[in-house]
């Protein structure tokens, strides 16, 4: 056994589980790398860019999991990995070459989809879900697409009522239940940070 | 500063949370106590038996916190406390003399409403929410209060739908978002309690 330590961070978009995990990872500095289901995105060949704002971004099958399992299967093994880069802009895998991710003591899965992948869940050895009410979530994509990304609010309205609220209730609500905790609202919720980076600890000192 | 950790450990009826705080006391020892909210449900003098059956035992009246709040605070202050004797047999306060607990480094208090008092909640350094679904909690009151305690079924069903669930809706469920963190079905998820536990550790380390 290569001794590292899997955890899953999954939670609803703007739940904070990002935030949570860079905050774990800051914790770990060297000792620990984040692998974030979004790089995981298809390539999405011989599509325009008008056809692939039309994907379904929230649905398990706008990803590309088989490579994702393989990647965490070689980190657990010990081994560094590869994984794709994806491109927000332009809504599309890049033609950058893939990451590198070392294989460090603590493993760090991010991702809105994470349980709903058996053979991901598996190979979990700590799986953290975190809960924040629908409102306070559908504020942060409003502050982030049209305040940041300066989209309009109408697509963003759209967008989450068409697919994110949808899939969120199909693919990511109901899989809470596999979680080892429940963090209520992550980021800001220092008690549970601290409990799950305790536990690492203890468990990187057990080795 | 006295130093010692209070953990609150709350949840429904039947969700686990007693013995997850049984076990969390095991692992620390005598450097542990467990302070259960059942203690402090209110003297009822001049009642008969039959008068306090129909005493409504899952709402926040039911119990003298403003006596658990006062132990609470003893302990936390580095001093021993006495708290009273509940005798479920009678449904009411037994007239033996009220038990010792010691004011050991970590203080475990477990109870249905315990999140519902804001003075009690204050007192907390760990907040835990066990969250077990409605159908397995039940079950565990039929099994208990049937099977164990030889009542009618017919009796189980009627207190849960008159007073047990109402008052969950009220005063548990409410609550669970105080929670640093909510544990799905508490005492079989051993991630979850070693996490609890490691916090904990952690914590008396620092001191």
């Amino acid at each position: 056994m290569a001794g590292n330590i899997v955890i899953g961070i999954c939670g609803g978009s703007g739940s904070g589980k990002s935030t949570l995990a860079r905050k774990i990872k800051d914790e770990f500095g060297d000792k620990a790398s984040i692998v974030s289901m979004d790089s995981f995105y298809k390539f999405q060949p011989d599509t325009t860019y008008e056809e692939r704002t039309k994907t379904n971004y929230d649905h398990p099958d706008a990803f590309d999991t088989d490579i994702m399992i393989e990647c965490v299967k070689e980190l657990k093994s010990g081994k560094d990995t590869k994984i794709p880069v994806y491109d927000f802009t332009i809504h599309n895998r890049s033609s950058q070459p893939w990451e590198t991710v070392k294989a460090t003591p603590v493993i760090i899965l991010d991702g809105i989809l994470l349980f709903a992948f058996p053979q991901l869940v598996e190979l979990m050895d700590i799986k953290v879900f975190v809960d924040t009410d629908a409102d306070v979530r559908i504020l942060r994509r409003v502050h982030r697409d049209v305040i940041k990304r300066g989209r309009s609010v109408e697509s963003v309205i759209d967008q989450y009522l068409n697919t994110v609220k949808p899939m969120h209730e199909a693919y990511v609500e109901p899989y809470k239940k596999l979680a080892d905790v429940i963090i209520p609202e992550g980021a800001h919720n220092s008690v549970a940070r601290e409990m799950v980076i305790s536990l690492i600890k203890e468990r990187l000192n057990k080795q």
